[in-house]
């Protein structure tokens, strides 16, 4: 029974990866008792991936889904929309920054362990900013809604977001309160793919909207540093404490599941400002689809 | 309908108060309308406190059920108890402070507000610390234990703290998790009452008790700053937001629900380490109680 309890999430650190000796002694005796051909067809099935094996299943989910791949992102990176489109995304991304520190305060609730709330409490910080006057990711996104003309008590009261950008950001915040905690931070592992948006995002915006300007893309270049970081820590979070192959497959749907939170959001902001089918109540640009 | 509209939780800052012109308005109207009559009892019943009762009913609660009154804190400040049982109290006790840090997560990951956010934060770090080196009242609660002879990882894997402990502690947690934001935040009002309470602890275990010097202390001390400081913004806040007669109510049963949490802690306590009806599994003195 070793095997399998070794495969239980509370196993101890050093157990995170399968006792090959073990494997081999179980092998070795299937000629006495038939049963251990059972017990070693489920161990190799429960059989953890090694580090590398997992970190590359994880990274291979960007190329595979995250939002840069969009078409609403190719139109915004190539100055193909117009202010009013810019303005929806903004005014609809504005959701899900507020979302963030909700979220990273209701995964920091399930933390037991002070070392790792110590840890994750920055990125909280990172986004609301800190007293008496550090001003934070979502002050920032605030100065970008700003240069679109965008009144700030309706941008912060979230009425002209599309329903779809709001049900997508809060499934991400019940996603972090409800599952193991493991992959929970590992719905956070996007941010291995966000350096390579960002930069095309600050480039293409820059070079191809005139209502832009260096200030108001302060958020992304802030983000260069940030996500890096907290992708670092994450990813080996990951990698130590997903200790059973069950939990190494939930925390590669988790990333995948964090794609589709992104990717729904541009869909949603697709279908209402490219194709030009708003729904009632959606902020409407001034400027006709 | 308005003033019943105006008793919403959702209402403007500035409606905290019933608009006492209204009122005059409905009940002069009774003749014509004899609904009204039932209409401005309803009001009378639902009328908010004024500020200043408000505060006066929660400030009541300290003097009637604050754990300063329990028997085990007399023994406790007094210096009638053991090595052993003070061990016992430090044990459990650290349960309660483990659990303050994701209890103000899981508040603040129901707060919108920023701003809210931003102040409310400083009190996660106040326990925990913050990166690279403050160290936080945990760490300092540890010092205790610490120099009570308590292994650390036993404190830290609270295995031998009495169920009872980790129950109460755990039902302070859900409330703030379950409630409404403002009774969530009335249930930290209890802190009104700390101050005398660790005056009291500090002088009276430093005179009673030659296992405990300064340095050990400390936890208590920095509380005297940090328990006012934070008491006064929530009270604040509770008397700004708790906007309707029910929510005030609400508030004022939170104080006492976060009173009952303490009490039954040391309820727990008594019975087992000066009672020495100690449950299967909790910590057992060397001495005989």
């Amino acid at each position: 029974m070793e095997l399998f309890d070794r495969n239980q999430e509370s196993a101890p650190r050093n157990a995170t990866r399968l006792d090959v000796s073990l494997l081999k002694l179980s092998t070795a005796a299937d000629e006495r008792f038939p049963m251990n051909e059972f017990v070693r067809k489920m161990t190799a099935e429960n059989a953890l991936s090694n580090p590398n094996e997992f970190e590359a299943q994880l990274r291979a989910i960007g190329p595979e889904r995250y939002h840069d791949l969009h078409p609403f992102h190719k139109l915004l990176h190539r100055g193909r929309l117009s202010k009013g489109q810019v303005t929806a995304w903004a005014l609809n991304r504005y959701v899900y920054q507020e979302a963030i520190p909700r979220k990273d305060a209701a995964f920091m609730s399930r933390v037991h362990d002070r070392a790792l709330r110590r840890e994750w409490i920055h990125r909280i910080q990172d986004h609301d900013g800190v007293l008496p006057d550090e001003p934070g990711g979502i002050e920032r996104w605030l100065k970008l809604t700003d240069c679109l003309g965008l009144d700030r008590e309706y941008v912060t009261s979230m009425q002209g977001a599309l329903p779809a950008t709001r049900f997508a950001v809060e499934a991400y915040v019940r996603f972090v309160v409800e599952q193991p905690l493991v992959v929970a931070a590992a719905s956070s592992l996007t941010e291995l793919f966000a350096p390579s948006i960002h930069r095309e995002r600050i480039a293409g915006m820059l070079a191809n909207y005139d209502f832009v300007n260096d200030d108001v893309m302060a958020y992304f270049k802030r983000r260069l540093s940030q996500a890096p970081r907290d992708a670092t820590f994450a990813l080996e979070f990951v990698k130590q404490y997903a200790s059973t192959r069950a939990l190494q497959e939930a925390c590669v749907d988790a990333v995948r599941f964090k794609c589709n939170v992104l990717w729904a959001q541009l869909d949603a902001l697709y279908l209402a400002y490219v194709g030009g089918q708003i729904p009632p109540g959606a902020y409407r640009p001034e400027e006709e689809i």
